[in-house]
């Protein structure tokens, strides 16, 4: 019998089995150096321990995104090995901010399942949790992809398609505790817009662009122990190309959208997010986002802003997203609806 | 007089010299991440404080083989500045492990030379061990490599041909203090097969293919101090090419192992090893392995099992090693030999 | 209103004036991990806590010129965002070691403008600090460049030139406290040559050469929070080139001066420094140095050297530096000027 993992397919999930994810992994002040390696990021609560300590917080967190790419990594295995396409993230949380230090690992429960009519995939929502090592959850969100069946005639799952939020309340964020932007230094951070001064509507072009390398996008996916075979096996597709982990992106825009949105330090909700389009070695990222909604927090000085934001690669761009036909512009990554604080 | 290291040729070597190598190293979770970032590195007992504490151990270790890459790349300057070929490996032991925060050193004392028939070059072997910083050997192994002669008239060294272990015993092994499998969790390690579920003579195929970049070769090699200039310098070479260090190939080789050894934990003993063919960047590696012998061991829970692990490159395969004449395939890029530890 | 920072033209500059620099950055060991995978540096100070606590340090800081590119890095949205030439360094001190854990902020003083005859553009001199945590200076240098003017009517600034030093005095030099290189292992350090063994005059070829990649000097500018967009965006230039950052050169021939150069130990003064030519992927850089002069000082064991060290690319050479016309020959990359310290 084979001793590698062929991944799971379509028939063998069911519907509140609760999966545990393998290789947890402590992360150090070697991530967070990699991290800023890897992307221009450059959110001051992120990048300086005094900084973060004028902020309430004991030290500076990994960036959540980071925290994100660990827990996402670690599902690959059990969730997306056989997958035809990522469909899409719903009600997205940051619970705990994750320290140098801090033990991840994750685990998913399935709570849906549809299979396609043409009887050969079908689509499972998962919902996956991180914790740390005091089995603090730190991070949740709901997932859902369209995977592969392998035997064909096997039974169809009983159908459940769950409820989505299409966004998070204000109410449903978790501010970290003891975070308060009272002492907030608007210089150190590098901008001086507040919570006050974006408007909903309002959209932002970030201006810079990165070229995509191949070393890059593969250190920071096997960084993340993703170990999907298409982002690292240039004879896995005929055109020879290897497919950039999506969450590559995500973090490449993020950082990019510093330059207007500095003072969005951190992100603590995700409401959804597509792909739009593949993304390859030699496209050159590029990022603007837009005020989707504002909300205010109990926490002492934190606004919480709700914003997309969309990478495109290579052309310019004049924030056009879809076409009369309703589907993405060829040239958009990624469509993400996030939430952040910012300083009021 | 020059200042520079024009490196040690054949007739610089006495047996029974100890080479106290120069660039003690302090190691730290910035190594840590940077492994698992050049490499799809996913055992458990490396990727986790507390994965490791259940085995036992106060902390994840730094990887074995980036343990052997930082002890092996000090002697570079040494021993194969001049060399011609890289002949051998045998009789490694990996005596304790390597934490970050730890300082290692490595010394070689010279077992072996054997001048060859033409008079212009000789073999040297090497015992070499690499230290902590409370002078514990942490790692020893030999090693041979063929080295030029500068002054073809010097006198011909005393030849001494030193008696190798085909393999080391079981019983050679060291294992690390306190190690205990008994609470293992298979489910976090990433896979449920045990010791006993291994063969003598199985073979498994890991799937799983990395197409390697000059950038990520480049990186790991100068994180391991290794200055051998072919790895480095594109005119080094008529064919521009920069030959990939042999290292890089070994731990890309046993990172993909995981897929179906995800247990085979801890690497204890290097039997030996070829590197049968050049690696260059644009290769796709992939790996296979053999299980070649068993054994049991005194520590809780952990039996040993020997493995052979064949990195080859580009075309798929059958297991297939040698041709008719007895030579490496040339898709064969490493023929590895080396025992690790698994839960029983 | 823009809310993306367009960066300050020559205009904006006012003597006398000090700018904050955004975004401080706690550095750790894996800043110092990654400075040993990018650039092939293995000067024993910076790579060993053990080695760093015999010549009388609490451990090995982080390398010299990470802390420089860390306090460079600060200050190009706020100085080069516009600049259309870094013109020159100088009086440059390092006066604190940088240690893993401290947190790294910069402040400019705006010390010279002259608004070129043109009336398109000007030169600003600023002087530049690095503090640590403890709001503690580590670094200072002073730098100048030619910046565009945005409203070509703008008055014209009062012009000021500083009086600058042609190079630091042995008796400027801050020597870190308690450096003492009475215990110095020249073994462990690589080389034999101490400070009485160099000659002014002399000059030494490096003999190594690497050949840079998109991938590594985006990622060593970026770890540095370096935004300046030719250094990443492949669609800036028309040739689809991307400028490489020239501290990048820089770190990479120190890192290469090793092999000559081994117990020139710490990097405590900068007297100057010319970005020759343009630096692109695919280059390979060599580098020699020139022994300018020589000093004792104070601390037990250290004497003081100064150095030009010059970055070449691709192309042998025989120390050439100018053609007959003064300027500087194609393949030179960079002539650096600076004091070292170095065991007597």
């Amino acid at each position: 019998m084979t001793k590698t993992n062929s991944g799971r397919f379509f028939e063998d999930y069911r519907i509140g089995e609760v999966i545990r994810h393998a290789v947890p992994r402590t992360v150090s002040g070697g991530e967070r150096a990699l991290y800023h390696a890897l992307y221009p990021a450059r959110h001051a609560l992120y990048s300086s321990d005094a900084f973060a300590q004028t902020c309430g917080l004991d030290a500076a967190p990994i960036d959540d995104l980071a925290a994100f790419h660990v827990v996402f990594g670690k599902t690959v295995p059990d969730v997306s090995l056989n997958a035809v396409a990522n469909l899409g993230y719903a009600e997205g949380r940051w619970l705990k901010p994750v320290w140098p230090g801090d033990t991840l690992r994750s685990e998913s429960k399935v709570i849906g399942l549809k299979e396609n009519s043409n009887g050969k995939s079908g689509v499972v929502w998962v919902q996956t949790t991180g914790y740390n090592q005091h089995d603090e959850p730190v991070l949740d969100y709901i997932r859902w992809v369209m995977v592969r069946k392998n035997r064909l005639d096997a039974d169809a799952a009983d159908t459940l398609i769950p409820e989505l939020k299409p966004a998070l309340e204000a109410s449903d964020l978790v501010i970290p505790e003891g975070l308060d932007f009272g002492q907030y230094d608007f210089t150190l951070a590098g901008e001086r817009h507040r919570w006050g001064d974006y408007e909903i509507g309002e959209k932002i072009d970030h201006v810079d662009g990165v070229t995509i390398e191949e070393a890059e996008h593969m250190s920071a996916t096997r960084l993340w122990q993703n170990t999907a075979k298409v982002h690292f096996d240039a004879t896995n597709r005929e055109d020879g190309k290897r497919l950039i982990y999506g969450g590559h992106v995500i973090s490449m825009a993020r950082a990019l959208s510093f330059n207007g949105l500095a003072n969005a330090q951190m992100i603590v909700g995700l409401n959804g997010g597509a792909h739009a389009n593949p993304c390859f070695a030699g496209d050159t990222v590029r990022a603007w986002s837009e005020v989707l909604d504002k909300a205010q927090t109990d926490a002492p000085g934190v606004g919480a802003v709700r914003l997309r934001l969309v990478a495109t690669k290579d052309a310019h761009y004049d924030f056009a997203l879809k076409g009369e036909n309703g589907k993405y512009l060829s040239h958009v990554l990624l469509d993400l609806d996030y939430w952040a604080l910012m300083p009021t």
